[in-house]
């Protein structure tokens, strides 16, 4: 039985098609703007296939795809009933969604509300769920939220210290994010420890990348994390700021006599890296920046691994202990320097990398603490598609997600 | 030689005549609001006097209360030469107020320029300052900043992730507050630790009240503090929300379709203690209604509770290490179950609270933590007056302040 897991960005829209019996991915494709129009890019088989399609119509765009997987050189099933469900990435459900759940006409109609909180994703990502259910009208829908392992933060975690009327009226509360990306994380490392959950286990997993944000998992159950209403919260990003000083934002909206919208322009796409090092939102550019010596650059990643720092010990305390310490995303897989930067001096927490391993490693699953360090720390790799796979999968085979 | 010394808030203007002999406080008083017009209540060598006064006239304030010192059965001074100094406490001085200044013309103008950051508070502290240096024509006149300890943090720890322009044309960035209350406790505890100043000690000390912020403290050196630009930064607070998801107000401010005065009211005075509980802004009448099964009093607790563990266990990040853990102000002073709310369960960083002694020494200065606690919990009741006396007495003597 095959899934096709679907991941609509703010840019494009990616697809894979796993085969459950072995968890490969046999097919994978990305739809993304190409000038006013878009491209469809599909691989399969060693073949990669390219063509235009039109952007506006999310139903040709499905439609287009199928014979990707059931004819010429790309073929990979033989018919489409191989493909049992699909599986649509959704940013958030709100506080009802802690799992995921069959794309049904009345649960669609219940996240549309939340589609003001992810303004640039979510309306493509339910109109082309919408458009999926039409041509793959055999198949089962199901929809995966990234904001619902941390509906399991207690009241103290979520809650801002707003006027509480707020939080009745409009929902108003931490939500988190990079839900589907902390469950792989999580199911790994209970895999790795020959666990199925991860009972007595405190880890915190950092999800760094262009977005990133960093969870305390204390038994398996996400108990907080630094992104809050929207993914605009926490560690500051490529473009985000992050948690800024709400009397910096309203001086600045003052002094620059800027409306609310101007100033979310600012925080969500001149902030974080870009703002500071006024170089990039890359971390890879940032890092040849500081080299050749930009004090700017440098201070970028110093604020970063700082900010991380001080989010690893805040959430030590939030479960009185660290037993693991994860890296994930594109900057925590793939930048030796940063998790450098991160662990340095950190033996009070019991945090000790191993050089060797750190640079060895790199891009790979594997422990790189020092063999005496009494946290453990880990690359993992994440892996956000498989993850949605199996929810569909199981919803597909018992209704509903049978597993954290 | 006696300094006077003047607390100007945003509702009273309290002094303290303070004998630099031993330190003693020999009269003191408060100027405060009595219907539309004021009242000072004096008290010297165990009298009261009290007596109506017009609080827009702040020379004539000044001018009533030297007859106080030297006349009738409050004088405690035989002639106004016996005052040498007068300190006036100032809430900003900007990045180029490290320390206590002299007040003269030329420096007032420069703190001018923040009048703007603490619009209810420094509007008065300058014009009533210059109300004295008028009155009292022939003493010396220190500013004592609220924001100088703090000009020690490292750029990674005061830059915000926003863009870095915004820091060079208005100079947004954090620059926490409480400093004088975080010197007298750190120069109390070196005494306590025989030191001339904290080298080697890594200090988290906690100023908890109606306004709340947390310092990190190395080699007697601020590295990092809750507050920020203003402060409304940082652990929530009786009535200020505290750092606050910028998302969350953006969204709120839609919703409710709200000025950014209107929320600029909101988390300076509707949030905090006052806005999750819906009761009160005083941690007193919320412990008496979580007594009485008030749910959102209790979880107002143990927010704010959960948010100083965090602080500290970031801070303890900062610094690699935590020895000692000070608790000061209206609340760490004074209320036994927060500091039992705040140590519990952080036996990880080595933080255990000795019970009966957090009962027997509240409100006294003392060590709290039990006999094998890696790190040493205090209680040190703070006494900012002392601090901008010994300030203004040194640049009376010195021209410049002598101690951190």
């Amino acid at each position: 039985m095959h899934i096709l897991v679907i991941n609509t960005g703010s840019s494009s829209i990616k697809y894979q098609l796993i085969n459950m019996e072995d968890e490969s991915v046999v097919a994978k494709g990305v739809c993304e703007r190409n000038g006013a129009d878009g491209r469809i890019i599909h691989s399969a088989k060693g073949k990669t296939v390219k063509f235009d399609v039109s952007l506006s119509d999310y139903k040709t765009i499905a439609k287009k795809i199928i014979p990707l997987f059931l004819e010429g050189e790309t073929a990979v099933v033989g018919n489409l009933d191989e493909i049992g469900a699909l599986a649509h990435r959704v940013s958030i459900g709100g506080e009802l969604a802690g799992e995921s759940i069959a794309a049904t006409n009345e649960n669609i109609r219940y996240i549309e509300r939340f589609i003001d909180l992810a303004p640039i994703h979510m309306p493509v990502q339910l109109a082309f769920a919408n458009a999926c259910r039409e041509v793959f009208e055999k198949q089962v829908h199901a929809i995966v939220f990234d904001s619902a392992c941390h509906l399991t933060m207690p009241e103290k975690a979520y809650l801002y210290p707003i006027p509480y009327e707020y939080y009745e009226k409009y929902g108003i509360r931490k939500f988190g994010y990079h839900s589907i990306s902390f469950r792989y994380i999580a199911a790994r490392i209970a895999e790795i420890k020959g666990q199925t959950n991860l009972q007595g286990i405190k880890l915190v997993a950092c999800h760094l990348g262009s977005g990133s944000s960093i969870a305390a998992i204390k038994d398996g159950k996400s108990v907080d994390t630094t992104m809050g209403y929207t993914p605009l919260d926490g560690i500051m990003m490529g473009t985000r700021s992050g948690t800024v000083d709400p009397s910096a934002l309203i001086y600045l909206a003052k002094y620059e006599n800027l409306s609310f919208e101007e100033v979310t322009e600012i925080l969500n796409h001149k902030s974080g890296f870009l703002g500071v090092s006024g170089v990039s939102n890359d971390s890879r550019e940032i890092e040849a920046e500081a080299d050749k010596g930009n004090k700017r650059a440098k201070v970028t990643n110093e604020m970063f691994a700082y900010q991380a720092k001080k989010y690893i010990g805040s959430y030590a305390a939030a479960m009185n202990g660290i037993d693991i310490l994860a890296f994930s995303g594109g900057i925590g897989e793939n930048s030796v320097r940063m998790r450098e930067r991160i662990c340095k001096e950190m033996e009070f927490f019991g945090i000790e990398l191993d050089e060797k391993k750190n640079h060895d490693q790199n891009q790979m699953e594997g422990r790189i603490s020092k063999s005496g360090s009494r946290v453990e720390i880990w690359i993992i790799p994440t892996n956000e598609e498989i993850t949605m796979a199996r929810d569909a999968y199981d919803i597909l085979r018992f209704g509903k997600p049978q597993r954290p």
